[in-house]
């Protein structure tokens, strides 16, 4: 064992604490395993003099990105800033100069995964990326190496750990999702700003991320459908339960009978003998179906210092090996990114939940029946129930009732058009909800 | 791109036919994977005429594995005959001579595992196995690479697709093992001769393969506790769901408080709201417990032909990569392999569910509550029910009653010590069945 192989951090925070303490805890096996010592050469903060969770030797610290970059002796790059900018501007120039990068940025990724990619290909350096989707699930592994001679269909994945904490706690306490919102961010589970995470936007990033791997596709987040959770309420999860569902957020993405690919994240209802299902709280889970493996489900940690910090120190290792072994840049080259034709929004069909809070009056489902049928929404299932029964449903009052549904496939566009017409109905309260059905 | 990487095929069955369907349907994409296009240059065969589902150049075809295994133009071994031997000599061979070797054999690595593994490290070859445990699951990926700077302290497998196939249809249908077992065979699902699937073998095969991973152990099958599913009644089922489990057939490896390794393979109530206890039929799981990651379940096919090619190909693909690149062995250099010390048999504490037939007699109860408290077994739930009333359940007669009670914590031997005491009372009918809790 001669050579030592150098990294650098880029930012310090949650994550790069764990990646610090999990390389200087394992340090002589991981040494073993690269074939040379690993030695953290710099760490590279906005503020130097802020205190940290990790313990890191001072004179590594430094607020000089720039001087990092530059340095020819650090071979690899461990970028855990996130965001866009400056992370992009850094990453690319720490490829350019042939050093290999490790990141867990997936909104960077999600804008410009394909060209940085490509950057990593053209200066033979390595792009690793495990931690920027499901946390500590090897789900980038997987779907890189491991199903390498595969072709996979379909996925569906629950990606974003604040969603799922709100909505298992909304079905277990059958509380409110303002409430629960707001014990999450009191535990520090969602962020003061809970937008990117509640509204479907950090899902929709980690989508595209799994969809270049998935599908070798080159998707933006602005071409992914995406709706947050908002809108559930508590008598959505009695509902789903009673039918045999659970509701989860999921980002889905599947390649359609015409080859196109049919992308969006929403929450849904899914059957409870899944085993997403059953991924409750703060964990995360990928479901994929392939033509060679069949079904498959990985389920792990989605976020946390060292959740993270397990994936992002193996991705480290595998640059380490690389750069040790002179074949830094073999683990991308060959991956094939392309534009795929997207199938249009609402063109695909699909079952669905239809929940909608009406005055409690005659003749209010024939109208509602019409409506459906008008736009060729056909029901399979329709439970009536009198509303604001339970403290924890909003705006129940006593002549109102809760009706839902349950239908045969349907488009939808004609979904969406047909509540439209209904939720313009004199007797209909607020707006109504329409989840789809997942496998 | 210039070298050619050969492969050859020793064995092609069920498993190397799916080898050369995927490696023939993906030869494009996998070329530009690995830089370089694979070749098949041989398929060893016991008998040369037969009839395969694959579609292979007869001039490929040799029954002289020796000359496939001098032939210095080969770079990669795949060998798919499974069994000890010839297998392991084969292997041994192949090693020896620097060539990779990517095989699916379970039964060989449980015995000689470690010393293969030494072989290969010491030739600077590849040994890669992810197809010898759980099928299409990326589970050796995981451990070996994923988890490298981790600290993995249980596991809990359903490795056996016979055991949970003919599990979930008893539990679904309220049939008998015989039954069932009777109509898996049938079906291809089970074996003509079933013992190593439904007494456990392959199970504790497969759990020394993890432990070798997942704790470093070198541990033989006939180190592991074992236990089939033959016991497993109806009835069993039944109660289980009453108080909220499935039954699964598991191989469980943790850590003790002491650092001693606990391997066991045997069946286990499951809490219906774990994962695992939704992984039904023949798909197999494991679920991991890490320092660092914290909780891992991984789902998916465990056998076939098809789902064990692609775990195959992505080995295979891995040891053309790094022969491609002149880095063969860097995989498996600095996998820790010791003898680690392992916990006492039936030392262990778990919390039990007992199942016991009696005669339907005044004073039974009082008699088996007793001994059970002279073995320290105290219990926590107790249900009495008439027996024989379902068809199904075996040995049922109408003066028989059913006693199924959960345990506290308790020792294993002081529960194979009572059970021992009430089974030679004679009011008891038949063998009495404990099962442990997991999770």
């Amino acid at each position: 064992m001669s050579n030592v192989i150098r990294f650098a951090l880029l930012g310090c925070g949650t994550v790069g604490s764990g990646v610090v303490e999990l390389t200087t805890r394992n340090a002589a096996y991981l040494a073993t395993r690269v074939g040379a010592p690993l030695e953290l050469a710099r760490v590279a903060v906005r503020d130097a003099s802020k205190a940290r969770a990790a313990k890191i030797d001072p004179a590594l610290l430094t607020t000089d990105v720039a001087r990092v970059l530059e340095d020819s002796s650090i071979d690899i790059v461990v970028e855990v800033v996130g965001g866009e900018e400056p992370a992009g501007s850094w990453i690319g120039a720490a490829l350019r100069r042939g050093k290999s990068v490790v990141t867990a940025n997936k909104s960077l990724l999600a804008a410009r995964g394909p060209q940085l990619l490509s950057i990593a290909s053209e200066h033979r350096a390595d792009l690793a990326f495990e931690a920027s989707v499901g946390g500590a699930v090897p789900i980038i592994r997987t779907l890189r190496d491991h199903l390498v001679a595969d072709w996979v269909r379909s996925l569906r994945g629950i990606v974003n750990g604040t969603c799922n904490y709100i909505l298992t706690r909304m079905r277990d306490e059958s509380a409110s999702f303002e409430s629960v919102l707001a014990a999450a961010q009191e535990l520090g589970y969602a962020e003061a700003e809970p937008s990117l995470d509640v509204d479907g936007h950090d899902a929709a990033h980690k989508l595209c991320v799994l969809a270049l791997l998935a599908f070798g596709a080159s998707v933006r987040p602005e071409d992914v459908p995406t709706e947050g959770i908002r809108a559930i309420e508590p008598v959505d999860h009695r509902f789903a339960a009673r039918f045999g569902y659970g509701i989860k957020h999921l980002a889905v993405g599947r390649e359609t009978a015409g080859r196109e690919l049919d992308l969006r994240v929403h929450p849904a209802l899914v059957p409870l003998r899944m085993p997403l299902a059953s991924v409750d709280g703060v964990l995360n889970a990928i479901a994929l179906e392939a033509d060679g493996a069949g079904s498959q489900v990985l389920v792990g940690r989605g976020a946390g210092s060292l959740p993270t910090a397990v994936s992002v120190v193996a991705d480290l290792i595998d640059c380490a090996r690389n750069r040790r072994a002179g074949v830094s840049g073999l683990q991308t080259i060959g991956l094939d990114v392309t534009r795929r034709p997207i199938a249009a929004p609402q063109s695909q069909e699909a079952l669905w939940y239809l929940r909608m809070r009406v005055a409690d009056r005659p003749g209010v489902l024939a109208q509602i029946a019409g409506a459906l049928g008008a736009h060729e929404v056909s029901i399979e299932q329709m439970v009536q129930e009198g509303g604001g029964r339970r403290a924890s449903d909003r705006q129940g009052t006593d002549d109102t009732r809760v009706i839902v549904m349950l239908t045969h496939e349907a488009v939808e566009a004609n979904v969406r058009a047909a509540l439209l017409s209904i939720d313009a109905m004199s007797f209909v309260h607020g707006r109504s909800l329409a989840l789809r059905v997942e496998g």
